[in-house]
């Protein structure tokens, strides 16, 4: 047991895994549970999650651990809603993906006598909810802790508390600077999800095809993306909202390069577009080698 | 048996496969291979698809059906090199990517004692060469043709069989015009490609984020366009130089729109970007229901 009481705000896919993750890892003496939502309250009490409370600050009173998994648009108010009712030595840590603007968000309402430690779990479905939570979500997923500059020794425990946790419910965990993090994600999943979210959504209102000719034959390629665009609309909406600066710099880069293959196409300029077909294919092959991916066919679908 | 005899000129992935899928279902009596690289020939051999011959001739001359499974710009060789030899009444056939260009570079090379039946199988996995088949690989898939405008009775009996040998290796079969299916397949197949190579090709050159920065952190989106960028180098230079009108109308048509995006991500304009995501969202609801991908979180991939 990594801590004696843990609340988590927010009963999402992550927040659900997290309770799932922590009861069977037996990380937590026990799991108090709050949402927004009255709905949601209702399900994660039926689906057993812990002691799901109707109140905020009654969840987060006795825990340890108090972990904010809302939208990045929501950390401030669910930071604001558990505040006056932390203890003393309590860790308040996030799920948020993105770490500059839920730092600048919360830090200034977390009470001097608790331990801010933001974080950010690499894992997810395309669904959402508390019907999505499992406990093996975060197994040999990486969690990317990004602590403040707090040089008390007090400070330093509560990190390497919160990494234990993390590592029992199966993640590796990365500490990283909360800039880099937010430049690095910008990368690796903020602009794939809003490539796929564009194309996604394009296709559905084109005049040349009619929709339900993409869906048709959608497995020739657009499948790939309809999957990551399925994604919580509310949570991407916060993610782009909150961490611009960084999106809009990968994505001019990404025009500008989209801007010279379509020159080549237009040109029939076979050989460049050989070259970069030829070097993306061997990041493929790193990416299978670092254990990222399967190298099943077809991610092993049946079709 | 649907043919005596078929010759397959190309044994990559989908000449292999559609070796190994008329075998499995009895399609076809004898099958030849002829393959313009020598080891691939060799590993054809070793892999017994059939009676490979090291001259196209030789492999057509008894052929009831010719199927051209080389890439989109070898098509016109592939057909030059086995037209002198072709029996009467033989069907040439194809897997295409691209239709209107290949008939174009094809029909004028066709014998009027033969048949040419244009078609194109939407299947595929992003492995390539004669290792990468498998004979389950068209069951429960796409098999469109494109027949040219031939009045004759023995043309549509020549249609017809050609059908009835790909419903025997499982696929679904689908009749379209040439330049419906180049329209088609530029927004369901050849964009999403060419999307996907760019951003796999862009992260490999970022300056602010290494490759194994992005390799490391890859599941969180970036993985699943690397899968499709795997795709063959070769095929894909040649369908964005033999489908480029298409391409480059609804490539402009995505950058319009990306551009849109990124003005509503710069001003913040939430309402704009949630009403975007909940659109592309409802759009993979009918990619399941439509039985065109697995409804399973992240493609019941492990992790």
């Amino acid at each position: 047991m990594i801590f004696e009481r843990i609340a988590i705000v927010g009963a999402g896919l992550i927040g659900a895994s997290v309770a799932l993750a922590a009861r069977e890892a037996g990380a937590a003496g026990g799991i108090s549970i709050y949402d927004a939502n009255e709905s949601v309250r209702q399900r994660a009490r039926s689906l057993g999650f812990g002691a799901v409370f109707d109140d905020p600050e009654a969840a987060a009173a006795e825990a340890d651990l108090v972990l904010l998994c809302v939208p990045v648009g929501a950390m401030a108010a669910a930071m604001g809603s558990v505040a006056p009712a932390l203890k003393s030595g309590a860790i308040v840590s996030d799920v948020g993906s993105v770490k500059g603007a839920v730092i600048d968000a919360v830090r200034k309402l977390t009470p001097a006598h608790t331990f801010l430690v933001p974080g950010h779990p690499l894992a997810g479905t395309e669904h959402s909810g508390p019907d999505a939570g499992f406990a093996a979500l975060f197994k040999g997923r990486w969690q990317i802790i990004t602590p403040l500059d707090d040089a008390r020794p007090e400070y330093a425990a509560a990190v390497e508390k919160l990494e234990a946790f993390w590592r029992a419910l199966g993640a590796q965990v990365e500490r990283m600077d909360a800039s880099r993090h937010d430049v690095v994600l910008a990368v690796v999943s903020h602009l794939p999800h809003l490539i796929a979210f564009n194309i996604v959504a394009m296709a559905e209102d084109l005049e040349s095809v009619t929709e339900s000719e993409v869906v048709k034959y959608s497995a020739s390629g657009f499948r790939d993306f309809t999957r990551i665009a399925a994604s919580d609309p509310t949570m991407w909406r916060d993610v782009f909202l909150n961490n611009r600066d960084a999106v809009l710099e990968v994505l001019g880069r990404f025009s500008e390069d989209l801007a010279a293959l379509q020159r080549a196409i237009r040109w029939g300029e076979g050989e460049t577009l050989y070259a970069l077909f030829d070097r993306a294919r061997r990041m493929r092959r790193e990416v299978i080698e670092a254990g990222q991916d399967t190298p099943a066919p077809n991610w092993g679908r049946e079709n």
